[in-house]
């Protein structure tokens, strides 16, 4: 390539290790079309530079991305695996999902199948600090499937919810979540509530027996999530909720990885959903809801259901424990937890699905099956054994 | 409406102002449909709760979401105007993008369009510190349009960045930003880069008289970006660019709104495509590129402009800047800053599209209309006086 159109020398000496990570893409488009697209991507995810001003250097040859790998799926889909050199991500996770899908989340025809990441990308991140087996520890549940619910209506008191989470701990649920839209309300404030709803739950503990755990949601503005982790911490809560497509996926890593909170941590899907939506742009179920949160050390991941108010299929919902599970090194496999469409009924079919290694979130249905919610409780329980 | 399936009780008395804030949806189908998709809004960003369980107190009467207004845009396509209780924000940006778009962002068919907030919303954000006036006071530029480009490819040194900064900033570049994938690389560490960059722009302004910006990429970890950002400010850097897709939203407000920083934040559009890709899912350009990184105190937001390699249609950038300029209270208007497909020849076109109050990114077509660097900024300088 001749670089005689600029009078500057691109033709740079960089020092890199060689080692490469990939990200598979699926592409929408004839072969020559996905072709196109999958050089276009190579281009504007790393050096997003004319193609004629970029001389045979390392930049040429090591900088920007490569096909390594161009296969057909359909006559108008193919998937290309294309790698990246380990040092553009600058091992950070911000950078990562930015060379996966930055500016070309901003075109048509490509989406984010998954990351093949080796262990010089891998071993930046701690992963999970649970995980499906020190979730299980700290619940004291060895094998079944577990159960967790949401405090809801948004507009309740927090002494309110805090009834509420008492009747469904007494009930025997694993889990008693924040609803995602109680963040600190002033009808429901955030210090209030993990207050009232540590205390009723740990009140309904000494009676059952159990090891149910609040999980508080952590959601809030920018400068509040440090303090308010901390205060959940200190006043007993059993896990934080956060979404990342809220709060941003590295801002819930931080938390994760915080030795003075130490808490599981629950992903919410809130304001992730258009990534997933169109099967011709955005990231893959097992990306988004898999990978991410596992790297970002998520130990449970709530996604919605299939077969309920969202169009998530079987499959999608599938992917999403596929990508929660893979092997990662020591990144631990984690929880899925969908999220509405349950009823008794569902239940051997959600299991038949989603495996014993599950976190079925169950909120609406728990209040509908009979008047007395302690006893829908047990009831739900009974049925997952 | 009977609340006997279950021996709770939901028929609370919740203390409201009874002001609301307005998200304006556009829903795809028949009238019927649509109405319903309306309907399912006002529950899913609200209660998510069975509406059999909601009796007829303040949560159905007033923390549900009402459709304000239900209007024709084609056959198969209808706008609702849907309020919310200004409380159920929790006066916080993250809850307020919650209830605009949260969960629905995971169903198809509904896209935000606006948000209109009352005073009482408003009032609780800062919004840009600059804004229009205030960076054209920065810049020493009254009127004309500004010009701001970008230094790439990914893969050289801080030195040689610092060496294109130079030539920019002698060929009059009012801004030169980092590339958005210059992040922390081990070949360009922010720290050098910052200190480099700087020292090569002051020394151009010293030739110039001019007051060349350089724009720093702050995407970075979380716990990074505090130290990043005085880094920056302290080392001399005019502006920092962020990514609210990579870093969130209201990671970008803290920034804006930290006078110890009190620099202008320029917004990225990297990872946020998704949200515009598809006209029956996700955020509007109106809102998601104008009326929210305003709200977050973004001074200026890049966006593909029409045209270039981007799928982004004229009428698409015009919203862009509709959103980022409509009157909103103390929330000044912001710099559209339109990247991608520009030339000499399309400047007229260009500047009847945004008017003088644009800052056109130049990137890779400045190092092609001629050999030298500081000669083709001074060429697309001339061409927009």
């Amino acid at each position: 390539m001749s670089n005689n159109n600029s009078n500057f020398d691109f033709n740079v000496s960089i020092d890199l290790s060689g080692q490469r990570f990939k990200v598979v893409y699926s592409i929408t488009g004839s072969e020559i079309e996905a072709h196109a697209k999958a050089s276009a991507v190579c281009v504007e995810q790393t050096i997003e530079f004319p193609d004629e001003l970029v001389p045979g250097g390392d930049i040429r040859n090591h900088i920007l991305g490569k096909i390594e790998s161009f296969t057909f799926l359909t006559p108008d889909r193919w998937e290309a695996a294309i790698s990246y050199p380990i040092e553009i991500s600058a091992f950070e996770l911000t950078q990562l999902v930015n060379v996966m899908f930055g500016n070309f989340s901003l075109k048509p025809g490509v989406r984010v199948e998954r990351l093949e990441l080796p262990d010089s990308i891998l071993k930046i991140f701690k992963g999970p600090r649970f995980g499906i087996q020190g979730l299980r520890e700290l619940l004291g549940v060895p094998e079944r499937p577990l159960f967790c619910t949401a405090l809801k209506p948004l507009g309740l008191s927090a002494k309110i919810l805090a009834e509420l989470a008492y009747r469904f701990a007494l009930g025997g649920v694993d889990m008693v979540k924040d609803d995602h839209g109680l963040t600190d309300q002033p009808f429901a404030s955030f210090q209030e509530r993990v207050q009232r709803c540590v205390e009723a739950i740990e009140r309904a503990n000494r009676e059952t027996g159990n090891k149910c755990l609040y999980i508080t949601n952590i959601t809030a503005p920018a400068h509040q999530i440090p303090e308010k982790a901390l205060f959940a911490k200190k006043n007993g809560a059993g896990g934080l909720m956060a979404a990342p497509g809220l709060i941003g996926l590295d801002t819930m890593r931080l938390l994760a990885e915080d030795d003075g909170i130490a808490l599981p941590i629950i992903s919410h899907p809130a304001f992730q959903g258009s990534f997933v939506i169109n099967l011709e742009n955005g990231v893959s179920h097992y990306t988004l809801f898999g990978q991410l949160p596992r790297l970002a050390g998520a130990d449970g991941v709530i996604f919605p259901n299939y077969g309920g108010r969202f169009p998530f299929s079987r499959n999608d919902c599938r992917q999403v424990v596929r990508g929660a599970t893979v092997p990662m090194q020591h990144i631990k496999p984690i929880f899925s937890m969908p999220g509405g469409g349950m009823s008794l009924e569902r239940i051997p079919e959600m299991l038949q699905t989603y495996g014993k290694d599950v976190i079925f979130l169950i909120g609406g249905a728990l209040h509908k099956i009979g008047p007395d919610l302690v006893e829908n409780c047990r009831t739900f329980m009974k049925a997952l054994q």
